[in-house]
């Protein structure tokens, strides 16, 4: 038995007695907390601790420091860049018990949630309140989870990112301190961002285990429309303009043809096989009508069919829910296939060139890869539906990724607008930020010098 | 002669080898530099670097860093908590000659500038474009400075602050790399957030050399409105009402009966001397409209006089002169005095309980102590104005301003909403943020283990 193997053993009976049968060393749960929704190898922890509370986080964390075993946390496992996988085996930390809305302060705009609630389980609770929480990217992620990638989504175009809407987070250190950021204040000059330090650290620097989030009035009024066009430089060039206009659009979304074929067989609708734009209005009835007259405008300058109107909140969300759909329904193209998902951000004015090379690149590959898009905020998905048996195929992608990011990057833009860095993207971060990677470096080595908070991730 | 006066003797003179007439030791030159616009004490460096590209303020700190002498940055000496102050000497670089605006990107609504640039000169460049950078401290400060003190002010309700506006950084470091933080993108999850790092570090992580800044379309219509109120509550809480209604309002400030008599005299105006909220709406004609409405409707409910209209350029830019005076008239209100700005910031729900709470220990204090606020964050200031021989009233000065911190952070508050910390709040940070600080210390001691960034601010 090697030393590492013997600390493991040891660290086991010791998480066994603090959480009883909250301690799983089975094969089955430990390979479900290894994986993730990307393509990228999963890895199992060699327990999972499903904890209960931040104190109890805190112990853990304390015992798998003793024993200088790593740390991976835990929501949902909906992350896209490998974040769970447990490359280094050790605990993974499982949060999904911890579900409680601590507090919601209706006439601040604001709440207090555990990390293990879930984006829907919280618009729930807020239904009688007139508030919501706007932040969804797509999966029903855990609040916590979606802090630790900095996720944002389809209405981060009118809204923002986690980056924006977190007020103040409690995390757990690789030591075990508890320390609080931020505060409910709207506003502070009061030292150190950590708050924004710890968003998007996907656990690399300590386990966030509660979350202070802003909180928005539902809006007097609200429409949803899509359109086709027959083009996707004429879709492209209706959001950017919108977007320079200033329209406050809530959200404004791509799909482009393959991505339309896959979500009219998958959902059973029947758009047009078009490059197609899904638009929500968000504001006062006056208001929305105005944007969605400007709108309107821009579509026919560049070639945009009708708008079909969705305002019922059932017909809304069923529109939304075959925009959420469109992995499966990618997926759902290839049967026995599986998807690598991906993602770019570029300044709204290079949008169009981007995702039209993109497209040419994935077509000339011989590549099945629709192309979906947070578009307002000139970011862009796809996913490569790919047998996993075809190495050549699989090489095919990596190469048309590689080149899809060096060209978000000689364009002013970032190697990933939301998925995040995760294991599938560090030699990109690299490309991306050059010397401050290592600043990025310093700091993980000063919070963590042991590297047991999530190793091989980010840096 | 002691150790450390030689190695600064060998820096001068490497310095001056490397920047000629551009470094001064001139006693005037270092007095101007080791001193803002605060209460507390300055403290002049040893020698003043004007620097004019990145390249040479790494030259200057690598020589500073090779000399283990602390280095400064300087923008305007606006900032309000001693933050240029040298308190252990060594070189201030004067950033003020980096004015070039490095690029302007129409179509992505960002721009490129260098530290030095002022923001007036910055939207005077911008003025053929439709665009402008809405952050507006009051003081014509430098953007360099203002990204490394999380600035915001009075439009911060409508376009948020410092932290939100910067898109991404050039950094020198205290061992004289040069790193570049962010980007042009609009959304990123590529690592660790540096940019929001740096905002607010108050040049104790390094020097910021070249800002990336977001900038907005001027609204189709603007226009402001002055309206006054018998009691402080009802100012107050028709800000409460318009922030919670989600009125997108550009501009909400409060000012007090005493400060509005200050600002009378000085500005040679004729408001009445009661609780005062100066609005400024932006948005298309029609939304304009409907957001004054709205609030008409609010100021009336809590016993508000009548709007007093400003729509024509000319007409704000006095009415807003007149706000931005308002340090400038308090100080008038007592020739000879001396003024001591602080801030602090609450959640919105509690701001009318914080305010009337402050005015009522200032009165019973006896001092004098206007205050003004940008209450649509939940942010006010006070300036108490003081004989600088009565150390009693300076005593009791410093007892009103920890019994209002320490009331802001009973009720979820911050110790301070923009002004920072420097080295006059410290104390207060530590109240405010606990262990947290810690973690700020071990940052700064991983980025700058010799503390020679501005030593003896914020940790």
């Amino acid at each position: 038995m090697t030393a590492q193997a013997r600390r493991l053993v040891s660290l086991v009976d010791e998480l066994k007695a603090l959480l009883g049968e909250r301690l799983s060393t089975s094969a089955a749960v430990c390979e479900q907390h290894g994986k993730d929704e990307s393509y990228h190898a999963p890895a199992s922890p060699d327990a999972v601790a499903f904890a209960e509370s931040t104190e109890e986080v805190a112990k853990i964390i304390t015992l798998c420091a003793q024993h200088r075993t790593p740390v991976v946390a835990f929501g949902t496992g909906t992350s896209l860049e490998g974040h769970v996988a447990a490359l280094y085996g050790g605990v993974c930390i499982d949060l999904s018990r911890m579900t409680d809305v601590l507090e919601v302060n209706q006439e601040d705009l604001d709440c207090r949630v555990q990390a293990g609630v879930r984006r829907k389980q919280l618009n729930e609770y807020l239904r009688d309140t007139g508030l919501f929480f706007p932040i969804d990217p797509g999966a029903d992620a855990s609040l916590g989870g979606m802090t630790a990638t900095r996720a944002s989504g389809t209405n981060a175009v009118r809204y923002g990112t986690m980056q924006g809407n977190v007020l103040g987070l409690t995390v757990v250190l690789a030591d075990g301190r508890i320390i609080k950021t931020g505060g409910r204040a709207r506003k502070s000059a009061a030292g150190y961002d950590l708050t924004r330090l710890f968003v998007g650290s996907e656990g690399t620097l300590g386990v966030i285990t509660e979350v202070q989030l802003r909180l928005y009035g539902i809006p007097e009024a609200m429409s949803a429309a899509v359109c086709s066009f027959p083009t996707l430089e004429g879709a492209v060039n209706t959001v950017i303009m919108t977007i320079q206009a200033g329209v406050p659009v809530a959200r404004i979304e791509l799909l482009d043809e393959v991505q339309m074929d896959a979500v009219n067989k998958y959902s059973g609708l029947e758009y047009p096989v078009q490059p197609t734009l899904f638009f929500e209005f968000h504001g006062s009835t006056a208001g929305v009508e105005e944007q969605a007259e400007m709108v309107g405008e821009f579509t026919k300058e560049f070639g945009g069919g009708d708008f079909q109107w969705a305002t019922r909140q059932e017909e809304r969300t069923k529109l939304w829910q075959a925009r959420h759909d469109a992995y499966y329904a990618a997926l759902a193209l290839r049967p026995g296939c599986k998807g690598w998902p991906t993602d770019v951000c570029v300044p709204i004015s290079r949008l169009a060139e981007c995702v039209i090379e993109t497209r040419k690149d994935i077509d000339s590959s011989g590549l099945l890869a629709p192309i979906v898009g947070h578009v307002g905020d000139g970011n862009f998905h796809l996913v490569f539906i790919l047998d996993p048996d075809d190495e050549a195929e699989i090489a095919r992608a990596a190469e048309v990724n590689e080149r899809m990011v060096r060209r978000a990057l000689a364009m002013g833009g970032t190697c990933t607008g939301e998925h995040g860095v995760g294991y599938g993207k560090i030699e990109m971060l690299k490309a991306e930020h050059g010397e401050a990677v290592s600043v990025m470096r310093q700091i993980k080595m000063a919070l963590d010098p042991e590297n047991l908070m999530n190793p091989g991730k980010i840096v």
